[in-house]
This record gives structure tokens, C-alpha cells and sequence, in this order.
């Protein structure tokens, strides 16, 4: 299967080249950047010599229809909302890793985007690719929205518990805390080094794009209408996103409770990793690869519960699950090219 | 005035070396270390060549005694219980920056501390040394219990809410970051360089021995029991603390008015900042200095404040609020040796 | 094929885990730890969860020569010069990563290791696994020792040019810089976050232990007495080393001259890679992967040349150029499980 | 006296700010930014909250010469050729922080500095401000080139045994490591968090405009033409210069020798600390504050001497440095104002 990635040189398009290079069933025909076009990838990418070393080009729609069957967008948001459709209209199967189709309501997107969404309609035609939440419908798509990483961690974490109404849906915070890379390699001196370094820094409090992502989610889970207290915190690292998740439980539930409906919710998805009762995961422990892990305290004097749950942004959060996207997509094995043991120390 | 340190060996120990140091009314007359005696400190820590080059000595209480007129303890858990008193009964002004001293109650601290307490009868003589909120309790004191690096940043961010009765006090959670230095210098694998860096780790997850304390505070100032929820994550920094905490208004408050609030209670203390409406502090905006930031955010969906506090856990958190504990103590100046500038970046 | 690892627990140990965990022909039967010995590895290190969750066992000679088919010892000095002759003397292949078997000369490991040799005949018995230079020498072997970290970087940069002639072999200088996974997982005051962290340290300069290995090599390649000087730098990073190295060229020799000549030298190994004229790599261009890139610069006001060689110590430096000496073993791809990009950002 | 700054928002601004605030000797009248005047330092840096809080402002060179006595450039490279002038002829002390003064020939700064030399005859009126080395000629100027930051610590390192004839002028090698605060705080690809974090980064190689900077001074105090080769590295932290310098010893001195050579030379100077033989001093050492530590080691073997110098490059690597020469130009204590202890951890 060919397959091409348009906005290649950013983090989540490197990563996508990683993750491709070694899957089995498919070859990276095409790499496309709007601003670097012309320049060999390796120029940009040193490491990436005798790996891949091809040029990016510039962006052509009916070239690229020819020469791809899937088009991952790895572009900043308000690109991919005007170029997605001419793709899926042609028949190629495209997983959007930006934000421009996930949310179902464009008032909603024009809202926190900042910016009119150009193909309102076809918001209703894209499949939100929570891939261990909804890997059916997933198999059954042909345009994907591949989730947010913050999104994807408190998602990953909420669920289950909302669904079986463990919490009471109206006391969800959700604590997170990311390291530099989801904010993409373009220079900002919010990323500078010597601004992170020996740093925690909040951040959009209450601002930030993947409320809306997870308050739409969550409603449509719960059947009843979920707002959400989000915080995002930068911390000093490359990679790596912790959500820290409070909520209230409905009645006196335990740790053990919370850990088993956890494992049986995921018990088919082979990403998903529950840690033992008194354990929590750190980001360390998922770096570089796709898992997302999990870990559980009942507070027995408050009743609240608190889910710490970690992935790494650029993998689970951004390309690898879009990998798993496209494997769901394709009838492959759903961890084909993903089985990346984590990188530790 | 002269001045000596139990435990100066440690990370706490040295910083008061360094504010002791340049302080206007005080030598520092004897550095005492039990596993490291007979050293020069300046084999242990060579940044103090040519500023601070005394040899560390046992522990004689009597000749202490005799040779200092205050002393600060720096000593691990479960040291000073044992050794306080007798230099206080001595007329000795004494500062103890653990744990041992700062809970009213014999059970709550071996509860929480893992150790029966051996002066429990003096637990009521100390005076608790939230300098900030009680400088007219610790002008009057001779012996303080130097207040926990969490609980300073905890405290200094809900107290003025709690008493004003701004917050509901069943709902406060307390999400806290924290650098390394705060675990000491000890090896130990928790703070390997390795298992550190590129990592996010929560620990203690409502186990950490800075809640009670909060309560015992929170409790005695809403003048109703309160239990807070608290969670600890360890981030790949040396020094600083943030706490993120979140509450119900108990009314549709305005970020402004929470923020008037917190001006209005610190106003005449020269440590606490607070900044503009939508901005919040990071850590290293108060790096190596004895200033506690806050900053405030008002979710009017949901009806939660939420609190961002940040210390450098190793001054305001330790050293630095000992050293304003003790120009209380003496009437000096609250600020004298503590003009330092933050360190940025 | 069936092998087994001693001295599991340790990052080397835990390195082969992942690599050998998705290499096509081998089977990981048993994991030995002497410390830690009836723990299973997830609960020293919880990212194995799922992946590899075996137990820890202590080291029986006879019941693993059972076992397993090739040993690695992953242990501390001084550790295999006992071990490991049993195992090879009943057939089993042998890779051994500690300092051990590296030295012909008993006396000089000695001098540099502060031990007398257990098994110093055993010495010349030995083959010196740097695989990019003697891949047709470890073909033919049956026991390995693999090269030291920072040995393996300053080689793979000096011996095609003391090889040729190129440079003038009294003049060598080599400035190493490492993260600090080389000094292992132990607790250590040395390796503390707050240690390390914003902090350079020099240390053993002239002292390290690879100097002896260096040499043994380059007297070798050269066929002249040839001495170093090395020094090493620990830098606040986990994982990679670079050595830059200072050397005078015989004649006017370009950048081009040695880049040409790193090139022929290393046409056929697919892990060592040179950079274009005016570039030269970061370790984090090698993060995670075992190769060993190399950038050139000849001042022509001085005579001397400047080569900078990375590789990340845990994989190239250690447990990758192990696997790849399995490979070479026994006849595999050289790269079979070994072909990782690096991990970027 | 009254000083100002020009280019006060980058970091050697801030840090300037940092250091004067606690002067005792002068008041800060006026901060000056082309690119952000009219907006108050609070808002590019909220650390300095309630400790100066001042507008930037344009530069007008007659105002600013009616509110000021002295005038710190802390500006990028080629501003300040075109305007210090105007202020020294009006009598207002001077302090360059750039390199656009320091070179004597205005070819080799057309050359390094790739621009013209506006304002070339001033060169030969401006002193070299190498503080430590050159503190008569200081007291005696009026307008101060303040060193670069890799020159400081390299020629700190250098000159004593250049001066002594100890080491041959033809054998030096200078190899630099430094956080990326030098690079300042402009965006920059290079200096962003993903890019730095666990990584190292050699730049510049033999072409860094430091170099003809040492070899001017080095070249004056040999009294014969000296050529260095020298390489620079980013390594992941925020402050801190290291050098590693290496030289053929003339004779068979030992460290003991080098070591009391250096001891000698800055015997008046209160800011360069020699370490004791087997230690070498490591960059956290001098972390804020204005020293310049120095290790030693020979090795015997090969005749060649190692130096290990480190400084704070935001301090003695630019603004520390910068005070102390307003020190010596005024006849006050050098190290008024200067007197910080290193901050550890």
C-alpha cells in the first residue's frame, strides 16, 4: 500500500516516517511540506540519512491521488479543513492527526479554532479515531480524525469510568502536563530551551482546544451533557503527556473496583496497560512507543478517585495511533509496525 | 547574633550557608553533621571555596549551647524530636525545618510520620512558621516548626480563600509538581539523574506527609474540618514547587475577585505576588529566591477556581522562609538577607 | 535460538530485553540477576508490563548451559572474568559487555581495573568486538568482549585515520562527553537529578578505564606504541556519547581527503555514517539506534583535524553492537533486530 | 551614579538588572530596547515583579546622556559600533557587552564578524575588559570591550601559563561546551527545547568569532603569533561554560606546578578559584554568581597538560563581568555588588 504525509516536516510527520519505515504492509511514496518543498528531508533531518532520504514536495492534488492510497495530514490546524475533502472525494483513505474534523459542531471549532470551519458538511462524515475506544467503527471508516494527545490521555482515562457511571460526571479535572514536542519544532519562545529548562509553566487555562474534543466525547458517552475543568502545564521535557484525573466517585468504589473495570474495558485492546493496585505510571515508561498506561487511587476519606494516566504525545498521541488508525482501517493487525518496546532509561 | 545548622550537609543546609552568608546580622558560627563530621563542607560542595570553608562537626549539645544563640535544624525526619528541646530549654532559639514539629497531635504524626513521637508534650510549644500568614505569632515565638515545601505552597494559595470563605471546603484538590531537591541529596534510585530526566512521575498519591499538615492548618482557619485531596508528581527539575489547586466557588466569583482577595491579604507582605488576570507564574519566575507567585482562573462554565502557586522549594519552601522565620524572631527586617532577585532564566 | 542474560536488571540488561524482544530469531529464556533474584522485572522496571514479565533467577552454571544456546553478561567489573569461561568451555556462545575480557595484558587490567585476573590466560581466547572494523574477525569467533562505550565512539573515529596514516598518532586528543546511563542504575551521589542536572563535570581525566583499550587498538592498527589522552565529560542528558577528537594531519589533507576516507573505510557497514562537509551530528541524531555517525573539520590555519563521532551509548556503546556481534556470530544480517531509526525528537 | 542599559530585554540585560539591583553603589535610571520599547520589563519578564518594573524605552542618545553616567551595551552583534561612540565623546562611561569592540584590526572583525566596522579608529581607544588579568588598565579607561564568554573562560584558563611560557603556543586546543543562554533569547530553531534536550551538538567548528578574540590576546601576551584550535558544543542546560583545554607541557612540570602558577597569577583576584590536585571544578559550581574556577590535570605519559575552566556565562561570561569592570573604571571594591554565592542545586 502506498502511502503519503503532507506537513512531513514537523515532529508528528518525522515520527510518522519512524513508524512507517518499519511497518510491514506499506511503502511512504510521497512527502509533502507547503514550506520547506525542494529541500531532501535529510537536510532537515539529519538523522534520518540512509534511513530516508527523499525531497519533500510541494502540495498537488491530482499527483498525488495517483500516487498514494492513504494520505496521513500532519499540518498545523486550519490547513487540513480546506484540502482533506478533494482527497477523500477521490477515494483515498485520509487520518487527519490535526484538529479541523474532530469536532462535529463547526460553531463549536470557529469558537476555539479561531477560525470559520470551510467544509462545515463534512464534519459529519469523519470518524473520530479514539482507536482503543472505537476500533469497529474505525474498520468501518474511510476518513479518520485522529484524536488530540491530551485528548487521547484523559480520554483513555475517563471513559470507562463514565460509561459504567463509576463518577459523577459534573467533578472531572483533569490535571495535564506535557513536555515541548506537542508544540511542533516551529521557534517560539515559549519553547526555548532556556525558557523550559528548569521549568514548570501553566498555561490556556481553561483555554484549550481539546476541551471541546473531550466534552463532545464524553457527552455522547455519558448521555448527559459533560463539561470538564482542564489545566495544561509545560514541563521540561521532550516527550510525554500526563493526565492527572479527579472526579468524585458515585459510591464507595475501590481502588481494586476502578483497576478491574478498567482491564476488562480494555482487555482487547493490546495498548492499553492497567498498573497494579499502589503503582502509577510516569511517561518514561511508554517513551517511544504506543501504549498508554494507567494507574488508580481511592482517596476512601474524600471518595474521590484519582486516574493517572500517560502516553507519549508524539506516538499514541499523534502518529502512532494514527498508524493504528490505518492498520484498523486496512484489516491488518492492529499493532502491525507498532510494537516498539518503550525506550528506557 | 550567632547562628548554627544541624544537618548542613544537605541540600537545606547549604542553601542557609548561602542566605546566611550575605545576611546583615548574623555569623554563622558552627555547621554540625552526624554522617559527615570531620569533613570540610568544601569536599562535599566545592562551590563554597573561598566563601564558606568550616569543617562539619558532631553533635555536642552543650557546647552548641555555648557557642550559638540560634539554631536551625536540617536534619532528616525523626531527628529533631529528639534533640530540639534540649536546646531550646537552654534559651536557644531554635528553627526546625522538618517535619517533626509541625503537628499538634502525637498520633496524626506517627501516623504519618512512621514513628512514635518522643517529645509529645512539646508539641504544643512550637509555634507553626507560615511566615507570610503568622508573622505576628512568630515575632512572639522562640521555637518554630518550619512549615513543608508543599504545604507552603499549598497553604500560601488556599488560605486566604478558606478564611474569606470563598471556596467550598470539601472540594479542594491539590495537584503538586515538584523538582528533585525536595527528596535531598541521599542517593536513591527515585532521583537518578536516569529515571529522572524525560519523565513524569506522581508519587504518594494521597499518602504524602504534607496533608495533614495542610488540614491542620486549612481546619484551624476555616474553623470546620477540612481533608483536601493531594497528589505529588516528581518533574525533571532541581528546584521548585508548583501546586495547582482546584475549588468550588461558593458564589459566581470573578477571577478578579479572587485575585483582589489574594492582594488584599498579602498586601503587606513583601514575599507573595500576585500576577494580572490571565497570566499565570511558572517556577523558575521565582528561582532561587524567597518569593511565593500566584495566579488565578475562573471557570464560569463550571464554577471552579482554579490556582497556580509556585515556590523554589529550597528557599521559600525551606531555607529561605527559615531565615524570614528568624528576622521575625528577632525584629529584624522580614526581608533582611532575602532581597536576592530571581535567577532567570 | 535460545539465549539468556546476566545481569538483567541493570540498563544494559533491560537494553537487550527491547532489542532482543523484536529480533527474528531468538528466543530470551532466562534472566539472571544476582542482587535482585526472584523479582520479576516488571517490578523493577513496570514499561516491560505486557511486553516481558519473566522473573528474575539466580546464576546456575549447569542448569543455564541448558537453557540457552549464547550468554550475554550485561554485569559490573570484575564480574565475568569468574563467569564466563565455565560457560564457554561447555559450548555456549559468550558476549560479554563488561571491561572484563578486553585487555590482552593482565597486568594492565590491573593497573586500570583494580583487580588481579581470575582467568587470565583466558584472555587471548578473547575477540574484541568492535563489529564496524572486525566483522570478519567476530564471524570466526565464539567468544566476544564488546567494546567499552566511549571506546567504541573514539575508534570507530580514529582507526581508519591511524590506519592510513592520515594523522600523526602522538598527537591524539579525545574529549568525551556522556549521558549519564553509562554509570548505571546504581544509586550514586555522582548520577543524582540535582547533581547532574544544569551542570557539566569533568572526571577521571587521564584515568578512565577505556585509555588502556584505546591504545591495545590503535598500537594494533598502527603498528606503532600509540598513547591518548582522553577526557571524559558526564552532561546533563540520559542517553549518548561524543567524542570529539583532535589530531595532527601527517599532510595538507582536506575535510573532503577524510571525509573520502571514512567513507571507503566504512562503504560496507550500514551503522556508520558521515555527514557532509560542514555538518556534524548531535547524539540525539542516534538516539535509540545502533549507529555511529561522524562529521569532519580540518582547520588549514593549524593543521589539525576535528572529528566528532556520537553514537548512543546504550545501544552502539552496549547492548546494540551485542546483538549485531550475535548477528555476525552466527551468520545473520548484521542488522537482523537492529533496524531502528532514532528516536526525534 | 545613575546607569542605564541598551538592549536590556535579552538576557545579559535582565541579568544586568539582576546584579545592579543589589548594587550598592548606583541606581538604574533607564532600560532601552529597539525592539519592545514602550511595553514594561513585567511583561517580557514577569520575575521581576515588585523588583523593577520600568517601561523600555527608545534610545535617544542626547536624553539618555542627561539621565545617565554610564551606559552598559547589552546588544547584538554590529549595533553598538554605530552608536557607543556618541555617548563616550559625551563624556558617559562605557561598557560594550558585544563583540564589536573588541577586536583591534577591523579586517579581522569584517572577516569574523561579516560587516563593516562602522567606527574602526575607536578600536585602538577601548580597553580589553579581561577584569581578572587587566584590572590597571580597566581603572584606567573609559570605554570597556567586556571579553565574550567562551574567550573569558578560555583565556582565564590560558594566559598565566602562555605568560610563563609552561605550555608550547602552537599545541593549543580549546574545546567549549555550553548552555544555550549565550545564544540569547531570540526564536531559533537551535535553541529550542526539542532540539537541546538529551542532546549534544557540536557548532561552529574553527569558526567561532571567539577565536580571533583569544589569539589577540593570546598573541599580545606571548609576544609571538598563537593560533588555537577550538570547538564549541550545546549541551542541554540553561547557564554554565565549560572549557577543556589542552596543551604540550615545554618541560616536565607537574599539576602541582600548573596549579601554583595559576595560584599565583590571580593571587589578588577575588573571583578565580583554583581546585585542588584530583579535582576539577563543574559548572553548577559557579551557577549564578561571578567566579571562574579552574582543575588541572598532567599526564605524565604524554607530556600534555589539561585545563578545566568553568564560569556562568550570563555572569562572568557577560553581565558579572560587566559590573566588575564598572567597578574597577570607579574606584570601588570589585566585587561590589558582586558578592553572590553560587546557587547549589
Amino acid at each position: 500500500m502506498r502511502v503519503g504525509i503532507i506537513g512531513a516536516n514537523g515532529y508528528s510527520g518525522i515520527e510518522l516516517i519512524r513508524l512507517l519505515h518499519e511497518h510491514p504492509h506499506v511503502t511512504l511514496n510521497l512527502i509533502v511540506s507547503h514550506s520547506t518543498s525542494g529541500t531532501p528531508i535529510t537536510e532537515l533531518y539529519p538523522h534520518l540519512q540512509a534511513i530516508y532520504e527523499e525531497q519533500l514536495e510541494t502540495l498537488d492534488t491530482d499527483k498525488m491521488a495517483s500516487q498514494v492510497d492513504l494520505v496521513f495530514f500532519a499540518t498545523p490546524a486550519r490547513v487540513s479543513k480546506d484540502w482533506l475533502p478533494a482527497f477523500a472525494e477521490k477515494g483515498i483513505q485520509c487520518i487527519d492527526l490535526s484538529g479541523d474534523f474532530r469536532l462535529k459542531d463547526p460553531d463549536v471549532y470557529q469558537q476555539w479554532y479561531k477560525a470559520e470551519h470551510t467544509n462545515p458538511a463534512y464534519l459529519q462524515e469523519v470518524t473520530y479515531g479514539l482507536a482503543d475506544v472505537y476500533p469497529e467503527k474505525v474498520r468501518r471508516a474511510h476518513v479518520i480524525a485522529n484524536p488530540g494527545c491530551y485528548a487521547t490521555a484523559a480520554l483513555l482515562g475517563l471513559i470507562p469510568l463514565v460509561e459504567k457511571k463509576l463518577i459523577s460526571p459534573e467533578s472531572i479535572i483533569i490535571d495535564g502536563k506535557s513536555g515541548t514536542s506537542g508544540a511542533g519544532r516551529k521557534p517560539s519562545l515559549t519553547t526555548l530551551f532556556g525558557e523550559v529548562n528548569e521549568n514548570v509553566k501553566a498555561y490556556k487555562l481553561g483555554k484549550h482546544q481539546h476541551i471541546p474534543e473531550m466534552e463532545q466525547v464524553l457527552t455522547e458517552v455519558s448521555e448527559e451533557p459533560i463539561q470538564v475543568t482542564f489545566s495544561t502545564h509545560l514541563i521540561p521535557m521532550t516527550r510525554g503527556i500526563m493526565c492527572t484525573i479527579y472526579a468524585d466517585l458515585q459510591e464507595a468504589y475501590s481502588a481494586k473496583d476502578v483497576i478491574h473495570t478498567f482491564e476488562s474495558y480494555y482487555d482487547s485492546s493490546p495498548f492499553v496497560r492497567v498498573r497494579p493496585e499502589g503503582t502509577w505510571p510516569s511517561t518514561k515508561e511508554v517513551y517511544g512507543s504506543n501504549y498508554c498506561d494507567l494507574g488508580v487511587t481511592v482517596d476512601e476519606r474524600t471518595g474521590k478517585v484519582t486516574i493517572v494516566c500517560v502516553i507519549d504525545n508524539v506516538v499514541k498521541g499523534a502518529s502512532g495511533q494514527a498508524v493504528q488508525n490505518m492498520n484498523l482501517l486496512n484489516g491488518w493487525d492492529v499493532d502491525a509496525g507498532l510494537r516498539h518496546s518503550p525506550v528506557y532509561p
